[in-house]
This record gives structure tokens, C-alpha cells and sequence, in this order.
């Protein structure tokens, strides 16, 4: 029997449109507060609209049309978020800067990210001093008269809204571009796991320009939820949030949870906290167990800039019996062991809707990461018979140090250029504090001196990448293939560690 | 300056794949229960997906591939629930078909859809006795050995899943097409509206095969939530679920809702009841003073099977203040009034990822209902300042009595077909027990017998469509382009019914 095909005479869509999302909270909730600062100040809903729709118009002025790429270089501040709700009105796309970065490094990522404007604070502008001619503080912004033009009233989708850098293998950081419809997946997949309840109040005190603390805003708007904001952080800060402001769920990474739990020998967490969702590097046994003693409602997950946020989740039922594990992925994503050896242990591969597509302006290395619409992460872990995963190595070497991605290679490379350095290779060494910090092993021709040395890494490197020490050896392992083996390192480093 | 698109060497995705939302559930949550049966039975996710693929695999003897049209003619049990996730396992498409239709209906849906297979029960078989040559019991299909075929793993969620008949003002009943997608985008916003708890139990009493039950399956699915299945309804079975089996949200049309309260005088409902969300036709004003006196979570909405069920929805904040009104668009949706008139009266149009692609087959039908993506609903209404919407007329003529759509232009066919019948309006008169019921005005050349017209309604329509009375009149009234004015006749009939 024949049949009739779907697509006759049906009206068929080409892109997926929503209402914008912060117009839509303004009008669903008016009144509900949307950010709750420290000092005690709330903007509702409908006056984060207004003043981001105000902002949007004030920086019209400056020739921002559909899809301008303007990069904001800001520590979290409540101007930054208006700043990013203004530019989606404009239907502009924002990258986002890392502070921590040097301005070599930051020159490179608006270079590459062929910004038309850079958006910044004074003391930043002072501080990094970035050649760029393009540059305004929001302050300046916030003094101009406004342009009368017709913002956006709808989202598409499949249009690009954010991009930020990550660095990979090869060294040379790349740009992440996401879409709106992989921030509304990431924010879906989030809410069919940990549900969502009328009072819910999400702690953001990550940085906004980096995924993790950005798509806490982005569920802000799609759930019509308050967000504590702490611009600065601080332990005590965080404590406040938790005990006192009703704070229901807190996105931390290993360091601040660490730090909440060593000063935190009285008091269980209040009852209204129902989630503390855990992302960036794997977690010490001894913070697990007190994780345990104090009943933490800990939900650790595994993600990256590339899948906008978690994409695989543990939830807390199964926070003891998977010890070590990362969890299932989320509704709406899937993933896969790639190559698995006889141990199933292979790279991780990841495919859905909240998955990027791909870096910018980078169509090889695209070729590389995708096939077939899976994602190769690069991560190497295994699936359990239950179907949970666990993440064996991050990226081969990548070193995650109190939730920063450090990139060996990239370290490599500016070492490297030091005079007579004929070898380099950057490993993690486990730290009780950081979980783990990069250490260099260093070949030279002549003898050098490690202050010197370190010195030159300052120069160049975001000081967070800086080796906290440096080894100087005659040579470095290698494989058959002549690639360094930094396992071999890694495992020498923190065996004598512990030794010691 | 120029920027470079977006599109340059990024991978571009043509749909968008999820991962089966059943297969995923098992995956997530094998052991939590999906179904539970008003005698006790319990259905967890993993074994409703064995179930499901058990019967896919039975199914697949019978020819059935991807697309394949598979009618399914069954009252609410769990066999139905049951195949219609296996036919989503064979990406096979689902006619849903109204078990209270006559067997002329149903022939007349069963030619027009090109359905390949019937799907029934021994009892409705018998019922229906219709000629249709390809059907089967699903106790039969049950018996089978299983044919080893591959089941879809994902979700493609532009391609369309289920289709169910809607008459329209024309009389010719139409096949609105839902994709995955549709009952997806959907879900999504009834979670982004309702949130979403860990112990949420959604009580399923609504047919399967209107839009209003189905897309309660659905969101089960979706949000691994627990569904209270009452295959059978009765007021009795609703307070059971409701006060003795935890159920916490719970849709129901008027008429359930004012059973319930009839008979609740001592009770109130008990607190884990957080919303009973309510479809279907306007509440009466002594309905509402008794929601308020109760204390119900009532949450009212508006929607139809073109808009996969809820599109509008009033919260329980706004129930008093805003009485009447059937809320906001949910967060994916918008909605406009179209040409309105010096009171802000116009057709009700709406778009959004829920909203359906279009009419089966009917390319001019299609043409007329939609334009740049809006779809006219054919509903009179009109928005407040404040942005709620008010309803004022469905769909000029529609009648809903109890839950069910009824046609005025459907039944007029019918009656047209009766010997000296001249001509025929047929109008909703307000009823306090069924919201409202049809009455049709009758003009003959010769005197006829209301009985025996009635007879002759019976044997063509459903039983709840045909009209409780028939009126005998000289004329009807009609407009300067010789429309039959129903509203007229209607003022006539509630009027005088106030009266009397």
C-alpha cells in the first residue's frame, strides 16, 4: 500500500522561533525577582528588560546590527548581564573574554573573533591595556543618549548568540560558537533532570564567561527563576547564599565545595537546598566522604564549553553506589565510548541538541571533531553495564585547576620560545586545594635557571597557567611515535608525591 | 567591517535527534514507576519498554514501516498506551480515533487517513462492525511470535508521530498532523510553566485519543513523571486518585471538575495536590465561587488539537484577578488578536514550535489557516492591557459539551439529508452539567416528527452530537451576505431558557 507523504500540502518550518526569552519572564512574571545581589538589591524581571533593552538602544550608537560580533571583557557584574541580554536584542553575537587571561592572550581571541567593538570596565581597560581601537567601558555606554531602533522580538534558534575560547591539543585556543537552541537544550536537559520548583533560587558566582556560569542566567530567563548573583567570590559569600538568601541549587566547582565543607563543621546544609551540581574535574575521596557525613544533595556531572554545560549528570541517588562516576547522559543527549580497548575504555563521544556546532572559522578542525553528528570530546572514559560513565583522563592531559581548563600544549608552546629550551612537556599534579596544579618538564641545552624560566611563563601566560614548578631533565619519554607521553610524567610526579 | 558568517566551516545540522524518550526513561529510571493502574498494578519504565518493544517486534509482522499509517480504535486501557509507543519504535504514524464516533465517522476517517492497519478491541469490533478489511485485535496481535527487526533509537522530532481528526466550520472532519516535535515543544512548555517535582503523579482520565490525554503520556515520557491511568473514568475513581494515591496535578475538562466538587462538600483537597489543570469549554461563574472556597489549584487554559493541547495557561496567582481570562501564552507560544474590531475583538492567532505544521493533505485548507507561519484558530477573543487573554467565542459556532468538540456545520450536513428538511442551524444552549449541549433550529417544507429526525441523527452521528432538541421555525435568521447568524438563534435560546 502506498502512502500519502507527510510533506504534501503541510506547511513546513525551516528554522524553530520563540519569543525572546526575557520579554516573554517580564510578561509571564513581572514582579518576580529575577537577580538577587549580595548587598540585598533586586531586579525584577521586567527591569532586567527594561534596562536591557534601554542598554541595547544606548549601544546602537555604536553601528551593533544582526549578528556583530562584540566582545565583552568584564568580571561578573550586573552590568555584564544586561550587557548580554542587550546584544540578544540586538541580535548580536557576544564573545566572551576571560579575565584571567594576559593581554597577548586576549589579543589573540578578539583578533581571531574578528570583533567590531570590545565592551569593558575602567580598572580592566587599565589593567590590560589592549592595543584594540575599538574599545568602550560600560559606563560610557551608560552616559549615551539613546537610538531609536526596533529590537528583537523573537529567538531563533539556530542563530548564533555566544561564543567563547578553548584551548585543545594543538595549543592554539578556539573559538566555541553556540546557538540559542544549544543553550535552550542545555537548559531543557537540565530541567527534566532536576525538575524545577516555584521557589527555586540558582546561586551564580562562576564566571559569566565561562559556560558554567552563563548558562545559569540562560536558565534564569527560560525558567523564570531568580538567580543569586555573588559578583565576588567568596567562601563567605557563597555560606550567606546557602544558610541565609533560601539559595535551593548552587552550581560550584571542586575548589569552592572544598572550601565550603572545611569551614562548615557545625552546620548541615539547610533543607532548602536541593542541589549542589558539581562540574569541573573529578572529586578527592576524603571531599566525597564529607560530602557523605554532611548529607550534600551533590549531583556531580561532566561537560565542557562544547556541550554548553553539563551533558552527563549524577544524580543523588545514585551519589554513593556510583562513586566515581559521572552519571547518564541527560534527556535529550546521548553518548558513546569511540575505540573502546579491551578494558572499554575509549575517547567519549557525545551527540544532541546542546552539542556545539562546531569551532569558528576552523572548517579542519571541525572536520576532525564531528562524524556523523557525534562530537569526539577527546575525554577518554567507559560505560558501565548500568550505563553510567566514567571519565578516565580529561582530554588526554588536560589539567583542570580550580575549575580553569590548563592546556599542556599551550604552556608547551611559550616555554618553548625561551632561549635554549629544546624540550617541554606540561603536566597535573594532584593538589589537595586545586585539585590539580601544571608542572613543567624541561630539557635544555645549556643550563638555565627555573626563576627566569617561570618568569618569562608570567609574561605570557594568564597566571593561572603559569608551572608552579619546573623540572629540568635530560630527556623526555616518548612512544614509538615519537609523542611525549605525559602519563608516564604524571604518574612519576604523583608518585613521588605521595612518597614523600 | 565585515564579519564572517556564521556558517563558514561549521558543521550544520539539518533536524534535530533525541535519544527514544522511552528507551531513555528505562535508561534514567528503571525502576520508577511510569504507569500505575487504578486496581494497583504498577508498570515501571524499563518494563513498560520491553512491553512496548515486544509488541513493535509483534507488530512488524504485519508490515508495518517507518510512516506507515497505523489507525488505532481503542477506549483508554494500557494496551493502547502500549502500542503507541511501539508503533514510535517502528516510526510508524498513529490515527487516533474517537471511540464514540458511528461507524459512518469512523469509515470516513479510516479512507481519508490511508491508514494501513486498524488496531481495535474484540468489543469495539463487534460495536463498530466496520468494513474496513485490514484490522486487528490487539489481544490477537499479542499472540504473535516476534519478528526481529531494528527499533528506532532516536527521535527524529520533525517527523510526524500521531494524527487525529478535528472538524472544522466546514463540517468535513480534517487530520491535524502532530510531529515529535509538536508533543515535545508542548511538554516543554507546560514544565517551564507547572515546574516539574520528584514526586509528581499526573492523573490520566481524558481519552488517549484527544490531544488533551495523549500529550499527558507524552509529557510522562519526557519528565520519567509517573502517570495515575484511570482506563475507565468515574468521579469515584478521580477522588480516589486525587485523595488516596498521591496524585499531584491532575487535567480535567469542566464537567469532571464539577463532579468533583459536587460531591467534595466536607473535603478539601489534600495539599500534595498542586494543580488541577482544566481544558475544555468556559466554567460557569458558581463553579469558579466554588473553586475559590475550596481552595483549588485551578489552573484554566486554552487550547485546541492544532496547538498539541495547552498554549494559553492562567496560573493559580491570577485565578481571582484575572477571572475569566485563560492567561498568557506559555513561554514557546505567542499569540495575536487579527483585524480586531473598536473593542479589541479579533480572531485569536498563534505560533510556536507546538503549533501544527498543518491539516493532512488538505494544501488549500492549509493555505487559508496559516500565513507567515501564524495559525488561525478561528476563536474570537481579545488581550488585556495587561496581556492576558479572554476568549470570546471558539471557533465562531464550536459547541463543547463535556470535553468534546461538537461541529454545529457537521450535524446541519446531516439533518440537510432528511427528507422536506429545508434548512438547519444548529447552536450550543449553556447546560449546567455539560457546559453546553447542541439544539439545532429547523425549517421543513412539510411538518415532520421531531422524534423520527432524531432517530435519523442517531443512526449518522455521535451520540453526543446529536442535538437534545429540535426547534421547528418559518425562517432563520441570516446576514446581509446570507449567513445564518447563530449567535442570534443562540441569544434566543439562553435567553428564554434564563426566562423559563
Amino acid at each position: 500500500m502506498k502512502h500519502k507523504s507527510f510533506s504534501e500540502g503541510i506547511y513546513l518550518k525551516t528554522t524553530t522561533n520563540i519569543p525572546h526569552w526575557l520579554t516573554k519572564q517580564a510578561s509571564l512574571h513581572p514582579n518576580k525577582v529575577a537577580i538577587e545581589l549580595v548587598d540585598g538589591t533586586c531586579i525584577t524581571f521586567l527591569q532586567l528588560k527594561q534596562k536591557s533593552e534601554h542598554f541595547a538602544k544606548q549601544l546602537a550608537n555604536l553601528h551593533i546590527e544582526k549578528e556583530t560580533r562584540v566582545a565583552i571583557l568584564s568580571s561578573n557584574h550586573i552590568d555584564m548581564i544586561i550587557a548580554i541580554h542587550a546584544l540578544s536584542y540586538l541580535e548580536a553575537m557576544v564573545v566572551l573574554l576571560n579575565t584571567r587571561l594576559t593581554t597577548r592572550e586576549l589579543t589573540y581571541q578578539l583578533t581571531q573573533s574578528n570583533a567590531a567593538l570590545l565592551l569593558t570596565t575602567k580598572s580592566l581597560q587599565q589593567e590590560k591595556k589592549l592595543a584594540f581601537s575599538n574599545q568602550i567601558t560600560f559606563f560610557r555606554v551608560k552616559s549615551m543618549c539613546i537610538k531609536d531602533v526596533s529590537l528583537a522580538n523573537d529567538i531563533n534558534l539556530d542563530a548564533p548568540f555566544t561564543m567563547m575560547y578553548t584551548s585543545g591539543t594543538t595549543g592554539a585556543p578556539k573559538g566555541v560558537v553556540h546557538t540559542y537552541g544549544n543553550h535552550w537544550w542545555s537548559a531543557v536537559g537540565s530541567v527534566l533532570n532536576l525538575g524545577l520548583h516555584a521557589d527555586d533560587k540558582w546561586l551564580l558566582t562562576l564566571p559569566l564567561f565561562h559556560v558554567g556560569g552563563l548558562s545559569i542566567l540562560i536558565r534564569s530567563v527560560m525558567y523564570g527563576m531568580t538567580v543569586f548573583f555573588i559578583e565576588e567570590y567568596s567562601i563567605t559569600a557563597v555560606k550567606h547564599a546557602l544558610f541565609e538568601r533560601k539559595v535551593t541549587i548552587a552550581s560550584l566547582v571542586t575548589l569552592m565545595l572544598q572550601q565550603l565543607l572545611d569551614k562548615n563543621d557545625e552546620n548541615l546544609l539547610p533543607g532548602h537546598v536541593r542541589c549542589i551540581l558539581l562540574g569541573g574535574g573529578s572529586v578527592p575521596e576524603p571531599l566525597l566522604r564529607k560530602v557523605e557525613a554532611y548529607h550534600v544533595p551533590l549531583f556531580q556531572s561532566y561537560g565542557m564549553t562544547e556541550t554548553s554545560s553539563q551533558i552527563v549528570t549524577l544524580s543523588e541517588t545514585y551519589a554513593r553506589e556510583k562513586l566515581g562516576s559521572s552519571g547518564k547522559p541527560l534527556l535529550p543527549a546521548n553518548i558513546k565510548i569511540h575505540q573502546a580497548d579491551h578494558n572499554g575504555v575509549g575517547e567519549i563521544i557525545v551527540k544532541g541538541p546542546m552539542v556545539f556546532h562546531g569551532y569558528d572559522q576552523l572548517p579542519e578542525e571541525n572536520e576532525r571533531a564531528f562524524s556523523d553528528g557525534w562530537f569526539h570530546t577527546g575525554d577518554l572514559g567507559y560505560i558501565d553495564d548500568d550505563g553510567f560513565l566514567y571519565v578516565v583522563d580529561r582530554r588526554t592531559d588536560l589539567i583542570i585547576s580550580g575549575g580553569e581548563n590548563i592546556y599542556p600544549s599551550e604552556i608547551e608552546q611559550v616555554l618553548l620560545d625561551y632561549p635554549h629550551v629544546k624540550d617541554v612537556a606540561v603536566v597535573g599534579q594532584g593538589d589537595s586545594k586545586w585539585g590539580a596544579i601544571p608542572v613543567a618538564f624541561v630539557v635544555t641545552e645549556k643550563e638555565a635557571n627555573e626563576a627566569d624560566l617561570l618568569e618569562f611563563a608570567r609574561q605570557h601566560l594568564a597566571s593561572y597557567k603559569v608551572p608552579r614548578r619546573i623540572v629540568f631533565t635530560e630527556t623526555l619519554p616518548r612512544n614509538a611515535a615519537n609523542k611525549v607521553m605525559r602519563h608516564r610524567l604524571a604518574e612519576e610526579l604523583n608518585n613521588n608525591k605521595n612518597n614523600t
